[in-house]
């Protein structure tokens, strides 16, 4: 039997019935609803607690509603999605799972540190492009204070920052595929493999993060045949101020200049000096509210065109990092275009 | 455009170019080794610290020697794999992610705790089925050590455990999908929802995880309008010994009788009176090397031409437990075929 293979290159599949992004929601916390992008995201909290007895709950909850909202905009029931995917940073991804409880949608769930925004919109438009589905939804997010307490120290020691360091956003994402209407559409998926170069600071992640970042933005572009010029905006997240340097100059040293297109979701989500986030904003649901919120409405605008969005993860665990490991990254790349007609 | 639906029913898609597993690789620990199944084993370990110095990297390594040694079976290099499915237990997915550092092949993270090798069965299954890959591996682990000192306490208190309580499987198991040659076939995938009645003992999570594996497998026959003695083996794993009986009664009570089909990977890879394995045996590793040892060998031997694989995961986290969650369980269902010419 002789298949058509999708694949062009080594890490990219071409999408030949390109999923549309028909709905996407976007739900943040005090902080994230105070700094630049406030005017692009959908619900603001007040309370980062959303009324209930735990972070981790409250984490939950956002996830929840971020789904609930996209499907209402969809004009779409939980009935009439095929299948979920959603990945998030606590351990055993408590947040999607608990999450997916309250929906009756089959569930695939997925752990890409924060790649994941990139990650699950990877597998959901592969498998709406493959005909496996009509509607498929793919979610994740972040709370700065159930990472914090997870990965680092309890909220109440006041441990000291140091300026590579990055702020955990509280956010959730989520965003309906399907395939009619005139709304955004995804064309390719660039998908990452683990990459180490030896960093070991788990309060640096974006250095961790960048070799893995230009390593799929430069394989990105070898597969396709695009240039950076191709892209309006080519969005990383999270590599922070310092991590997003040294990506370009990674990439650079393949020959490609990014710096035009290049934003990064962790640089541009806080006012880094001002609300003394040091080297920017990072969790899974960084990259997420950014694309629901703020790029995914200037898609609609058409105020820009052709995105490609490289959410970035960090893949160690507090007991890797006290045995002694390094850190291993991974970026997952989506390119997102929106028709001009 | 009209696209063609893969979808039947609610929660199963019919796969038309169904991807063949090539080639497979079982590794276990010592005690496992010593079990009903050891024949079938590839890999006996005398040593579950494989020479490395935390029960972590003994982990990843297992995992790493099982993807090694599925390729070589195949023939195969990692530079021909399209993608990598993989996840485990441990937080933030450690033991895959570390596994997945060692070859140049793209990655996507899962966690869908002991369901996780029928879930990466079934993402690997769809993604071959659409065009999208020539070849994928698919692989899951667990290690008693990591795990107990992980989820319950550490090893040295030699806390007592319960009768309901299971044994977290030392073990890797790894496939390779392909499109060639007469092996066995994956011709089904049914995905799960996630499921919860309110089941709170981390202990009995057999009894936490029955709905989910009953719902599964009442919507797999529905869907496809399969009956249980269409199936020569319906593998779940893994519900235990009081979990099995549990999903039993419970499928029962949906109009279907699967008793004479139904084998439990947790309950048969243990002695379990012999062993002091309690409600037997748990873990993603358990299901994982039951099917790429035990059950993979007795279709290429066509002893058996039919099995459904259940592999059914409990999706809570220590601290969810601490805060008074209940346990939610989810299964995926994936058809496996010997073809009998």
């Amino acid at each position: 039997m002789q298949m058509k293979n999708k694949k062009i290159g080594n890490q990219t599949v071409k999408l030949d019935n390109p999923p549309k992004i028909i709905s996407t929601h976007s739900i943040v916390g005090p902080k994230e609803g105070e700094g630049p992008l406030s005017e692009y995201f959908d619900d603001i909290l007040n309370d980062d607690m959303l009324g209930k007895e735990s972070f981790e709950k409250a984490e939950s909850e956002m996830m929840f509603t971020a789904i609930s909202q996209a499907l209402k905009k969809g004009n779409l029931k939980e009935t009439d999605i095929d299948y979920l995917f959603s990945g998030d940073l606590l351990n055993q991804i408590i947040s999607s799972s608990f999450a997916a409880r309250e929906f009756s949608i089959p569930f695939f769930g997925l752990y890409g540190a924060c790649s994941t925004m990139s990650e699950s919109l990877s597998l959901a438009s592969i498998i709406m492009d493959g005909g496996f589905a009509k509607y498929v939804v793919a979610a994740t997010s972040s709370h700065f204070s159930s990472a914090e307490r997870q990965f680092r120290f309890p909220l109440e020691y006041g441990s000291q920052r140091p300026a590579t360091a990055q702020w955990t956003v509280t956010g959730s994402g989520a965003l309906v595929l399907g395939h009619e209407g005139n709304y955004p559409e995804i064309t390719y998926v660039t998908t990452g493999k683990v990459k180490d170069y030896g960093q070991k600071d788990a309060n640096n992640m974006g250095a961790a993060m960048a070799p893995a970042a230009a390593d799929t933005i430069v394989n990105h572009f070898k597969d396709t045949g695009r240039k950076p010029e191709d892209y309006d905006i080519i969005a990383t997240g999270d590599l922070g101020v310092i991590g997003r340097e040294l990506a370009d100059k990674l990439i650079e040293d393949f020959g490609y200049n990014i710096r035009n297109q290049h934003i990064d979701c962790g640089e541009i989500i806080f006012d880094n000096e001002k609300q003394n986030t040091l080297s920017g904003g990072s969790g899974c649901g960084c990259s997420a509210v950014v694309f629901t919120g703020y790029l995914y409405k200037r898609l609609m605008k058409k105020e820009i065109k052709r995105v490609l969005l490289v959410s970035t993860g960090a893949l160690m665990s507090t007991t890797s990092s006290l045995q002694g490991e390094t850190i291993p990254g991974i970026a997952h790349a989506v390119a997102i275009e929106m028709n001009s007609n």
